[in-house]
């Protein structure tokens, strides 16, 4: 069932940013609706694209961090994940961060799917980056403000974490999803699932 | 296997806020860690906590909403969702956007997890609110400048389109990921799993 309502599209016009830090800009846009007489201006924040990682150990573990985040004042469980500098291919950005944060190397990633972290107020997108065959085999390189607890734990151990709650940042969560799949294949060939 | 670190807790001090808009405020915070000498800034984005509702219909099938978004400037396949109200329980709310926006009542609606949509840079929650039962049964109330296509989509196709890239809102991903356990169970006592 579908109901006829077909949304439109505004159109965006005008913008002006109304704060600047170092991880995202504030802007306050004009759209204009096609069936409204004036536009109106809504509030987009503008951070650069972000990656998170599933990174899969020859022992069907997954390798996850644990930091304090200044957003919620708190310890977050997660999986590995930053920030993808201008110019840098996600897959790349994916692969480094994993490395830097953890010393964790795979012997194979690629995309598994490109979220929006939030298409209400920010414009940005979340590449999950899937990475086999990963093991400790480079040195930490940690941003002076990072600290890691890194955690393997097996594939099954993760998932029921999150689950729990135990895992509570969203763009983690989305990696887990889009993990499933892949994981349910895993299974199914060993005849497990 | 855990690494033997333990990332340690800043201290939250002074905070300043640096843009405030309708739907959430910017705030510089200085953050103390415990080892390092003088204090740092962070900007911290500061909403109120949403809701996103996966609505069940005695049918199985999922109620899907689909809305121009001003963040990413585009349309967007989602759960329903909305801002929790001052005050308001976050399972009323669910319950209300999902009637507001699509028309749809069920018979019980429940919590299943709280998330945070990002902790690096950001304060609130998003509770994923599961309603059972649902059918259409009340008048639409959409705000001024909000108008739905409503989908209706049988269970499974709605999970084959978040894993095909048709849905990629992270939170609408996520009321998703704490549903499936619970479709899981479904398929399972009616021998289909």
């Amino acid at each position: 069932m579908t109901s006829p309502h077909r949304p439109q599209r505004w159109r965006k016009l005008d913008s002006r940013t109304v704060a600047h830090t170092r991880i995202f800009d504030v802007e306050s846009v004009d759209f204009q609706h096609p069936d409204h007489a004036a536009p109106r201006d809504f509030f987009v924040i503008n951070p650069p694209d972000w990656v998170n990682v599933v990174a899969l150990t020859p022992q069907e573990e997954l390798v996850l961090v644990r930091q304090f985040r200044f957003g919620t004042n708190d310890l977050s469980l997660e999986t590995p994940g930053g920030v993808v500098d201008a110019g840098e291919d996600p897959l790349v950005t994916g692969v480094r961060e994993l490395r830097e944060e953890t010393g964790f190397v795979g012997t194979a990633a690629r995309v598994l799917a490109v979220v929006h972290p939030n298409p209400a107020i920010q414009s940005n997108r979340c590449h999950i980056v899937f990475v086999e065959g990963a093991v400790p085999s480079a040195a930490l390189a940690w941003d002076p403000n990072e600290e890691f607890e890194i955690l393997v734990v097996p594939v099954a151990e993760a998932l029921a974490r999150a689950q729990r709650g135990e895992i509570t940042h969203a763009l983690a969560l989305n990696a887990l999803f889009y993990f499933l799949p892949e994981w349910e294949k895993r299974c199914a060939a060993r005849g497990r699932a």
